[in-house]
C-alpha cells in the first residue's frame, strides 16, 4: 500500500511496531526504550532534531508506544505521530529536576518500574552536544535493561516495497541533480559553488513536478544534495575529504555525489568525472576502478556471504597491479541511514537476502595524484541484483 | 595570534594540548583518549566525517598526540594534522580483525597497557550509524578508564580571543545572508527553495570577498545556511520544526536561521519576520518575545548563575500574560557545536564568566497561530555583554 505523500505510510509503521511487540512479548521484554532518531524515525514516522534534550519513544510489548520529550516537542509530537497514545513532559534541560528523574518516574507510571527493558542505550538518553546526567539504568534498579539496539536494526536490513520505491524515487531525482551538477561543472569555478547552484537547480525542478507530494523529513538545508565534498584534484585521493580550497582546474579528476532525501531515504550515486581530456594515467585508474566495481556487481545475488561481494573486487584490483590504491571495503547497506550494515567487508559473513539495499563503490586512491570512485545504490532480487541508481559509468560519457 | 586562514591556529591548537597534557600529569592520567569529532577538532584540528568506523585521537600525558583510524583516513590524517605524530590504521570496519581489538593492540604499543585513561566513550568508538564492537575497556582490563569529558569541555567553556573572533566572522556574514533572505522571501514561495537560493547568493558573495582565506572545516553542502527550517506560518509555533510543505503565504510568521560556519564556530542569529501587515495579535506576541529577550540582555554579566538569565524571560512573560507560550529556556552556549553548556535554564547554576558565548532566544508560541523568536549570540565582557551578532529587531524593521 502506497500514501499520496511520498513517505512511509502510516499502516507500514503500524505494522513494524506490531513486529516489534510480537518480538518482545515472545522474548517476555515489558517494552522497546528508543533514542536514536532514526530508529524512532523507522518505528513511529516522527523525525526530530536531536539535541542534549533527552528524547524517547516507548513501546510496550502489550500497549501503544508513547514518547517522554522537552516541552518543546509536544506539540510537534502530537501534530506528526498519530501512534504516540501519549506525551510525557519535562520542561527543559538540565532543569531543576533532571529530565532522566522525570523518566524514571513516568516510566513507573506506565506500569514499566520492575520490567525487562530492551533499550538502545543505557543512559537513556542520545547524549548529543553537552549532555550529562545520571544513567536511566542507575535510577531504575529493579529493572532489567538489556541491550535493544537490534529489535529495530535487524527489521532495516531487508527493505520493504515502500522502502525501495522511496530509494528508487530518490534515485531518479539524484540522477537529474547529476546531470545538472555536470552541466553546471567547469574549470575555473568554486566545487562548493557548483554544488550549492546545482542542489538549488535540481531542486527546484522537483519540486516543480513533486509539490504536494514531496516531504522532507530530515533537517537539511536542501533535501537535494549534489557535489564533489571536497574530491577536487588531488584531494579526490581523500576518500572522507570534507572540503578543498582549489577552483576546479583542467586535467582535474572528481568525485561527485548526489543524493535526495524521499521520506527519510536517500540513494547513493557518485560517480568519477574528468575536466578535459583524461591522460593515459587517469584512464588507467578509472578502467581499473570500473573493472573491480563490475566485478562486484556480477557478484551480488542471495545467499552469499556480504564477504564475497568484498573478495571480488580485492581480486580485481589485485589483478590489474593497483591494490596499492585500496583504502577502503567496497560498500555497505543504505537506508534510511546513509551507512547501514551489513557491510561489503572481509569481515562480514552476513548472508546476502532479497531486499537489501547494498551501495557498491570499490575505489581506487592514488595520494597526490587522484582517486577514482563510482558509487550506485543495488537492491538485491530473487536471482541477483537490480540497480536503483541508473547512472552512465563510461569514461567517455564523463569526461566533461 | 591569528593566522591568515579563517581558523583556530596551530600555535592555539599546540597551546589546547599542553593544556591538557598539564592536566593529565597533575592527575596522574597517563592519556586522554578521544573519540567525538567536535571534541578531535577542537584539540587537534583535524576535521573528519564521523561513521561507523572507529576513529581515536590520543593524547599522551608526556608524548604528542597520535591517532589510531581506519585506512581510508590515513593520507587525510597526514595532510591536516602536523600535530598527529603517528596514524596507526586498520584496514576496514568491521575487518577480518575487529578495528578495536587493534586499537587495544595499539595502546600497548604506545605503552599504555596498564594506564589510567581518561576517555569520552567506556566503548572506544564514537558508535555511529551500525556500529557494534567489543568495549575498550573489556579489551583492556589493565587499564582504569575514567570519564575525560570535561578535561575538553571545560576547556570550551571559555571562548579564546581566537575564537570569538572566528564567531564575530560568522555573524558578519550571518548578517550579510540574513539581508539576502529577506530580499528573496515572498508570498507564494516555496520556503526551502527561497533559503537553498539564498545561501548560495550568500555563499557567492563570501567567496568573492574572502577567496582563499576562507576554509570549511565541518560537511555541509553549503557553509552558509540561512532559511526557516520549516517555521513558516502555523508551523512556527513548532520550535524544533523540520520542514513545512506550504509555500509563504500573506500574513504568515516566520521564524528564519542563519549561520556561516568560519573555521569550525557558527554563530546563530535568527529573527521573527511577518509577511505582510502584523496583525495586533502578532504584533503583541512580538512585543512579548522582544520584552522577555530585552530583559535577558540587561541580565548578562561574569559572576552571576545562567539560571538567572532565564528567570528574567520566565518574570517578563508571566508579567506579560503569556507564560502559556513558553516552550523552552532561554538559551544555551555555543561554538564548535550549536548547543554548548553551560545552559540559560533553571537549572543550571554555572556562573557566568567573561569569555562565554551563549545564544538568547527567549520564545513564545501560540499553537495553530504561530511562534516568534529572535536568537542573537553574545560575548560576555568583563562587565557586562558585547552583541556578537548585530541585526534589527523591531517589528518594523522586519515586516516584508
Amino acid at each position: 500500500m502506497v500514501t499520496d505523500e511520498l513517505k512511509i505510510s502510516s499502516a507500514e509503521h503500524k505494522s513494524r511496531i506490531e513486529k516489534i511487540q510480537k518480538q518482545l512479548r515472545r522474548r517476555r521484554i515489558g517494552a522497546l526504550y528508543l533514542t536514536n532518531s532514526t530508529r524512532i524515525l523507522y518505528t513511529t514516522g516522527f523525525a526530530h532534531i536531536s539535541t542534549e534534550r533527552p528524547l524517547a519513544a516507548v513501546i510496550p510489548s502489550e500497549k501503544p508506544p508513547f514518547f517522554m520529550a522537552p516541552h518543546l516537542e509536544y506539540d510537534h509530537i502530537r501534530q506528526e505521530c498519530q501512534l504516540a497514545d501519549d506525551v510525557l513532559t519535562y520542561p527543559d534541560y538540565p532543569g531543576k529536576i533532571h529530565p532522566m528523574r522525570l523518566f524514571a518516574k513516568f516510566m513507573a507510571q506506565k506500569g514499566l518500574a520492575s520490567s525487562k527493558i530492551a533499550t538502545d542505550t543505557m543512559e537513556g538518553a542520545a547524549g548529543g552536544y553537552g549532555y550529562r546526567g545520571p544513567a536511566l539504568r542507575d535510577l531504575m534498579r529493579r529493572v532489567t535493561f538489556i541491550d535493544g539496539r537490534d529489535v529495530v536494526d535487524k527489521l532495516r536490513l531487508i527493505k520493504s516495497k515502500q522502502e525501495i520505491r522511496l530509494l528508487r524515487e530518490s534515485a531518479k531525482w539524484s540522477e537529474m541533480a547529476h546531470d545538472i551538477l555536470l552541466e553546471n561543472t567547469r574549470a575555473g569555478l568554486h566545487d562548493t559553488l557548483i554544488a550549492v547552484k546545482s542542489s538549488y537547480d535540481s531542486l527546484a525542478r522537483m519540486l516543480r513536478k513533486l509539490g504536494q507530494s514531496y516531504v522532507q523529513l530530515k533537517i537539511a538545508l536542501s533535501p537535494v544534495v549534489v557535489g564533489f565534498r571536497g574530491q577536487v584534484g588531488t584531494n579526490s585521493a581523500i576518500p572522507h575529504a570534507v572540503y578543498t580550497k582549489n577552483k576546479i582546474r583542467r586535467g582535474d579528476v572528481l568525485v561527485t555525489e548526489a543524493g535526495v532525501e524521499m521520506g527519510g531515504y536517500t540513494s547513493e550515486l557518485e560517480r568519477t568525472v574528468v575536466v578535459g581530456k583524461p591522460s593515459s594515467r587517469a584512464r588507467r585508474c578509472f578502467e581499473v576502478m570500473l573493472s573491480a566495481q563490475n566485478a562486484a556487481l556480477k557478484e551480488f545475488r542471495p545467499g552469499i556471504p556480504c564477504s564475497r561481494i568484498d573478495e571480488a573486487t580485492s581480486k580485481s584490483m589485485e589483478d590489474s597491479g593497483l591494490i596499492d590504491g585500496h583504502r577502503h571495503h567496497t560498500g555497505h547497506g543504505i537506508g534510511l541511514d546513509g551507512h547501514e550494515p551489513p557491510w561489503l567487508d572481509p569481515g562480514d559473513r552476513t548472508l546476502i537476502r532479497e531486499g537489501m539495499v547494498f551501495s557498491c563503490e570499490p575505489g581506487v586512491y592514488i595520494p597526490g595524484y587522484a582517486g577514482f570512485r563510482h558509487s550506485d545504490t543495488v537492491v538485491i532480487t530473487k536471482k541477483g541484483m537490480d540497480f536503483v541508481t541508473h547512472y552512465p559509468r563510461e569514461l567517455e560519457e564523463l569526461t566533461l
